[in-house]
């Protein structure tokens, strides 16, 4: 048997063997391109702001004319500001507003007091205080939005500032999702004696679409060899393809077999030393990748959240996926990972503390009450009271 | 002037005031309801598993039986298991499949030798090892997700086991947002001089929509009292009303005072003690809740994160929003928040390294290089070097 890898290599080797995704980026009118991740940078055509800006209410001033200043008329707020004649003069200034040619700095209101058609202020203003300068946003030619960004509210922003009307953004990855197992009934159908209803297709299909992926659910296909290369050659029409149950390399574990037959190649690992998910391979091959997943609940979403989700975001064009996030919490018992197997435990968040759920990697009651997940490397213990950082599972 | 009050208790005021959404709850077929936030418990009607399961490929045995063993057959997977016969018998069963009745324990394939059909194990079994007990994920009538609960992965990996078809769903919020400002143009449109693009509206509408909402973009108000308070009465036809500009008690911002004169009610409060976002104002009265928001980009984004996410989490039925993910990182440079304001500086990471963004809460182009914000208490000082929880923004 294959010594099984750890997590990290495991990541690295999918990471390096995933292929680009093929299709063809799609120009998008720029209010439906939320969430989505471009396909190349978007470049701003001017200065923006494209002037200088207040960024209070007061007094737009000359640096260097003195504490008291002759009024001498208001900037409209979106108009051009009128210019700011010599000498020892202010303008009124709105918050956002244009700065006249000649004004170098800006007192806040509440710095200034205004009494006959003359502005006196406490002090001296620092050269450039309270604007912002032309520019400032980005410069005519900069790339504001780099490609293979996921475009968040903040990105959002940015695209209306430059006035881009169309995006060209990624193609959405399409990932088939095929169950494996005769003890499986699809949900919704009554089990008989000795079945259970399917949850892994229902739950992925889930996790895929909230990554930015199209999900296809392919159905069940029963331990049988043929039925499952029959299966996972469907399963290879789509671009990717997870499989769960029947990862592993006992007699009834046609998955890891039907992969490696059906793409032409070994796989990349055999094998995680993680708890839970240890049955776990993955392949890539002629612009696809798989991943045979196992069977248990627990295992199969736990395995999704390390690895292949990282996975789908970078094929669906994300150049640096952002960080998953962790909480900080004290430990409220401790916690023990085998000696060759990094434990990956559940965890409730309960007021700072992280509470394990223990059980086993079968039962789906237990992921679905976690709010993260804590790690244990292999032959170490967590104590209780512990300081950790629990991963959190959105 | 109104005191700011500190961000958190602006949070607890909105959070208290926020009304119940109105609107009847939907029933969606479970393969449509992935991140809705449920209406009422999902129970199980049976016990789940309902049966007793083996955890792995192995052999079904009597506690007590001795170490040889006859092999007396096999569970088939997916299909009721013949019972276990009396006295010193095995029957081999795979991972997940249903456990003989008389059998105590499973002893996993690697610890078990087969030979002419007799099973030698290594050791005596622990009473339920490699067992997954009948109603191990809920028992019969058990609650399996609580009402209020956004649906992730787990929780439909939950619902496909429990069998259920429909779930009673929350309505989405329907959420407004209004712009105001006489230098805003719509994005899209060549500003003028002394114009800018309007990026909130785009902006507020893509994070609405990442929380559940349905958001509606109406457009652009100058700043005069009488287009804020008709604009502030078409956004009162929504569920609630999210402004921006305009918010603050300069004689040209007429925001607060439109809602206060529609709404019929005071503000929550007027004014948080926060670095970007002080001008902030919140109200709620007739069922409806509206959060006037600056006009600055970077601090409209800050507040709708710190503040208006979680109550559009709440507005939208969710019980207990997860918390927002963090990031351990070391500051690479010092930070000094004003006296009497809490800072909320955007970062960047960086290998592990959190970078300050500085930059004028102006600029667009700050945000969207933020990965996440690093929050410092008025009057404080974060050195170089300091270990700091990074809040993500997604």
């Amino acid at each position: 048997m294959v010594r099984p890898i750890a997590v990290e290599d495991a990541r690295r080797k999918l990471m390096e063997a995933l292929p680009r995704l093929a299709g063809a980026d799609t120009p998008l009118h720029r209010s439906l391109c939320a969430m989505r991740v471009t396909a190349s940078p978007v470049t701003a055509v001017s200065d923006l702001p494209a002037f200088d800006r207040s960024l209070v209410d007061g007094f737009a001033v000359r640096c260097g004319s003195g504490l008291r200043l002759r009024l001498a008329g208001a900037v409209a707020m979106g108009r051009p500001a009128p210019p700011l004649p010599d000498g020892a003069h202010a303008l009124a200034v709105p918050t956002g507003g244009m700065l006249p040619s000649g004004a170098g700095a800006v007192v806040m209101k509440e710095d200034a007091a205004v009494e006959d058609g003359w502005v006196h202020i406490r002090r001296a203003p620092e050269p450039g205080q309270n604007i912002v300068r032309r520019g400032a946003d980005a410069s005519a030619g900069e790339d504001v939005v780099p490609a293979g960004r996921r475009l968040r509210p903040p990105e959002m922003a940015m695209l209306a500032t430059v006035g881009v009307e169309q995006v060209a953004v990624r193609p959405k990855p399409r990932i088939a999702v095929l169950s494996t197992g005769d003890e499986l009934v699809p949900a919704g159908r009554e089990p008989g004696p000795g079945q259970v209803p399917d949850s892994n297709g229902p739950a992925l299909c889930a996790a895929l679409e909230r990554d930015g992926a199209d999900a296809a659910f392919l159905g069940i296909v029963p331990d049988e060899r043929a039925a499952v290369v029959e299966g996972v050659r469907r399963g290879l029409a789509w671009d990717a393809l997870l499989c769960t149950g029947g990862s592993s390399v006992g007699e009834r574990d046609f998955v890891q077999g039907a992969l490696q037959h059906v793409m032409g190649v070994a796989p990349l690992f055999s094998g995680i030393s993680i708890r839970p998910g240890r049955p776990t391979a993955a392949f890539a091959a002629g612009g696809r990748w798989a991943v045979a997943l196992p069977g248990h609940a627990v295992s199969a979403l736990v395995v999704y959240e390390l690895l292949v989700r990282e996975a789908v975001l970078r094929f669906g064009g994300e150049t640096a996926p952002r960080p998953r996030g962790m909480m900080p919490a004290t430990l409220s018992e401790g916690v023990r990972a085998p000696a060759d197997r990094d434990l990956f435990e559940r965890v409730r968040l309960e007021d700072g503390r992280a509470v394990p759920l223990r059980g086993a990697s079968a039962t789906v009651g237990n992921l679905a009450r976690a709010d993260g997940l804590v790690h244990c490397p292999a032959g170490s213990v967590l104590p209780a009271g512990a300081s950790v950082a629990v991963s959190l599972l959105d």
